[in-house]
C-alpha cells in the first residue's frame, strides 16, 4: 500500500479518488491551498484521511495526485514541485476553458501535461491519468465504465499509476508518451458534450480489441 | 440512397468506406490520382462502383469523401474544392507523422479538419469522421467494435454523415463542432500504440452511459 497526497482534494474529482484509494487500502492525506478546508472535508469524509495545506500533504509521500481546475494548475504545481522529491507526481488537469467546455482548445504547447512537465522540471517523476472519468460517478459507489488512460514518459512511473487502478474499481490503460495526454484532454471535451447531446450521466470511453490489456472491474 | 465519391478510394480505409456503402445501396464512385488505378481497383472490387480520376469522380455527388494520407490532404482538397458543389465532404485525414504514428502530433492550427475548412473555404459543407475506425477491419466483413465521430459546425451535414453509419454496420456519433476533430485525430495515435502494447487487431473506442444514442449494430 502506498502513501498517497491529493492535492486540491476538496473538488469532487480530488474527493472521488481520495475515497477510493483509501478503499482500497492506501494511506491517503487531502491537501487543499487552505489547511482549514481540507481538515473539514478529511472530517467529514467517511474513513482514516490525513489532511494539510497542499504543500505539507506534498511531502513524503510516495504518489501525489494533483486534481486541481486549469486555471489553477500552474500555481498548484509551482507551490508542490520542491516538495514532492522521489514521489510520482499524476496531474489529471484538462485545460477546460469556461464557458466553452464542450469545445476542444488545447493549449499552444500541444497539451496541459508538457505545460505541467515544463513547470515541474526533468527531476520530477511525472505522468498524466484520470481526464475522462466522471468526477461524479467516481465519489459514489456507482460503477465506472470508462478506462483511465495514463500518460508518461517515465515508463516505471506510468507503470505503477495503471497498477493503481483497479483497487479504485477502474481499469487503467497505458496511453503512452506524456504529449498523447492530448488525446485524453480533448477527449474530456468531448464526453462534456455528449453528456448533454445524448442525454448522459457521467459519459465514458473504452478500448476495444484489445487481446493482452486488464480485464474490465 | 445517396451518390457518393470516395476520394483516393483505392487504399484499405477507401476501399472499406466504399464497399459497406455500396452493400448499403449507395451509388458509390471510386476516384484516385490517376483514374486508371481507380479504375483497375473498381473493376476488382465485388459489386457495381463507378470511377475515375478524383477530379472527376468529386462532381455532381451528394456526398464526397476524402480517404488521403495526411501528405496529400491539402493537394487532394485543392484538386475537388471547385468541383464538389453543393456536396457534404467528410475528409478522415489523421495528422500522422511516420515514423512517429504512435506520438500525438496535432498541426499548429488545432487540427488537420481546420487545415482543410481552410483550404477548402467557407461555401463548402464540410464535416470530419472515420478517423478511429481500423481500415483493415473496415475493409472486411468483420465486425468493426468502434464508434464513428462526425464533427462539423454544419449541423444538417453532421446528422446526414451519422445517420450514414448504420447501414455501413457502424454506430456513428455527432462529436460536436468541427474544432474537435482534434480528439478523433489525437485518439488514433493512442490506438495505432495500444495495437502495438496490448496486441489488438483493430483496437477501437466506444463511448459509454449514452442514455439517447443511436443503438450499436
Amino acid at each position: 500500500m502506498a502513501s498517497i497526497a491529493v492535492i486540491g482534494g476538496t473538488g469532487d474529482l480530488g474527493k472521488g479518488i481520495a475515497r477510493r484509494l483509501a478503499k482500497a487500502g492506501h494511506d491517503v492525506t487531502i491537501g487543499s491551498r487552505k489547511a482549514e478546508k481540507a481538515r473539514t472535508i478529511a472530517e467529514a469524509m467517511e474513513g482514516e484521511f490525513g489532511h494539510g495545506a497542499n504543500e505539507d500533504a506534498a511531502q513524503g509521500k510516495d504518489i501525489v495526485i494533483v486534481t486541481v481546475p486549469y486555471e489553477s494548475q500552474e500555481a498548484t504545481l509551482t507551490t508542490i514541485r520542491d516538495k514532492v522529491g522521489d514521489a510520482i507526481v499524476v496531474d489529471t488537469t484538462v485545460p477546460l476553458m469556461p464557458p466553452k467546455v464542450m469545445r476542444v482548445q488545447l493549449p499552444s504547447a500541444g497539451c496541459a501535461a508538457l505545460e505541467a512537465k515544463a513547470i515541474l522540471g526533468d527531476d520530477v517523476r511525472f505522468v498524466t491519468a484520470f481526464h475522462n472519468v466522471s468526477a461524479h460517478l467516481l465519489d459514489s459507489e456507482d460503477y465506472v465504465d470508462c478506462d483511465v488512460l495514463v500518460f508518461g514518459d517515465d515508463i516505471e512511473a506510468r507503470k505503477a499509476v495503471v497498477e493503481l487502478c483497479p483497487g479504485m474499481g477502474l481499469r487503467g490503460l497505458s496511453g503512452g508518451s506524456l504529449a498523447n495526454s492530448a488525446a485524453a484532454e480533448a477527449i474530456t471535451s468531448i464526453l462534456i458534450y455528449m453528456n448533454k447531446t445524448y442525454k448522459a450521466d457521467g459519459a465514458g470511453i473504452r478500448f476495444t480489441n484489445l487481446a493482452e490489456a486488464p480485464t474490465i472491474p
